[in-house]
């Protein structure tokens, strides 16, 4: 049983916790919970830790006592090798008030736009395109969002929120392993590509000439989110094909990042 | 100029700020930042205090050298009283990182659901109702939602996170000022009160038996939204004319509460 914070590998999992950087360097991040656990492909998990009384409640009695969330996770600990923390140790490694007592290491898979292009090559796809999204709980919600309303990919610009930070992680509520976010560093450039190949932007924007209900949408179609401040840049603007707005009533100004792009998503899904 | 954390005025702001209780018992609320003073109705301003630095921003030069914001809460300040307050405490006093330099007490506009039911007793009305909803941004969301999407009120669960705690009342972006949240402590009673107004309710259930682009709404209709976790118990559910379902691919379990709630008030406003 580890119980020392100096222990390197509790150490680094800290590291990979608070530094987009070490992410980066190791391409891996953390996910914690019983759910992400349970949804995490098996093959992209590289290290398990359980807390001494989650180990209690897996292994103190008899398998066969075993039912639903917990049945399932003993049977995956099977596949992978795991350690057990102390529980002092393991509330500190933990990003959450009340830690359910399963923390891993998961390997990135990483996308590419040039992959993803070829496979929806000739045929119907859905795309969103995130500039500068800056809460974790908007992205991770349109993360789960997009899962729920088809959307292939999601591109990214580089200055959008880490989509491994802890925060961002457990507010996808597990899609992030099904739905591919793909970062770039030259978002522009890149919705000029995937326009190339047929598809047609829609930026949600307060400009818009056409209500959001009333534009036509392509079986090919990618929406523009904007930063949840600033909104699109002028630049992103200029790539849509057409502004889209949502009518709005009172006095608001603008709708939520997240909630504005679940309205757009559902919409093309329609 | 207030420099001490123990000045009676300051403790006050400080219990407002962490108790409900404190807030129930003095029906008034703190709001912070410069855009919720600016939509803040006047009348309902008890008390304004601003940072030694927000002071100087203000008072600092010549009146006729403030433009925009900074110039309209000039005006807007000639018609309340306020107090400076030290830097360092004010940065205290912030629920905020990087604290706007203005905060103020507000008084609670108690709203009846008699009152309510009696002003759309022969109009059309869009009410949304929450049953337990816990996270306090998801609430926030919900009421700047609420607004652009023209529901007329809120009727909320005792259970539901206070609509006066300082994150809800920041992620309603002012919405706060505009959107009644009636509170009640016999939801089932008070859902069924409206219904023999007639009006028709819809609740958000995975179980639903009709999509909510398929279900036929009424000019009088009422949503209802259950806990992020657990969604709608029973007895709620019970109450609902129409169960309708959010229809979602890949292997999401449900959406986030603020996302389902946007995509129905829409749907109703359609």
């Amino acid at each position: 049983m580890i119980t020392s914070a100096s222990n390197p590998k509790i150490k680094h999992v800290a590291l990979l916790s608070s530094s987009k950087k070490e992410r980066s360097a190791t391409n891996t991040f953390v996910i914690e919970g019983t759910k992400l656990f349970l949804e995490a492909p098996i093959h992209d998990i590289e290290e398990v830790y359980i807390s001494e009384n989650f180990n209690e409640r897996l292994y103190g009695g008899d398998e066969y006592k075993l039912s639903g969330v917990m049945l399932d996770i003993f049977k995956k600990l099977k596949q992978t090798s795991y350690e057990i923390v102390s529980d002092n140790l393991f509330k500190k490694m933990s990003d959450t008030v009340t830690p359910q007592g399963i923390l891993c290491v998961i390997k990135i898979q990483t996308v590419s736009l040039a992959d993803k292009l070829k496979e929806f090559n000739d045929k119907p796809v859905k795309i969103v395109a995130l500039e500068g999204l800056q809460d974790p709980g908007n992205m991770g919600t349109i993360v789960r969002t997009s899962e729920a309303a088809g959307i292939n990919f999601i591109l990214a610009g580089a200055n959008t929120v880490d989509i491994h930070s802890s925060k961002v992680v457990r507010s996808t509520m597990g899609s992030i392993f099904r739905v591919p976010v793909i970062y770039t560093d030259d978002l522009y450039r890149d919705i000029e590509a995937i326009k190339s190949t047929n598809v047609l932007v829609y930026a949600a924007h307060l400009k818009g000439e056409q209500s959001y209900r009333e534009a036509k949408y392509s079986d090919r179609s990618m929406i523009l989110i904007g930063n949840e401040g600033r909104g699109l840049t002028d630049e992103a603007t200029a790539t849509a094909d057409t502004l889209v707005k949502i009518p709005m009533q009172g006095q608001v100004e603008s709708l939520n990042a997240a909630v504005a792009a679940a309205i757009l998503m559902f919409e093309l899904s329609r």
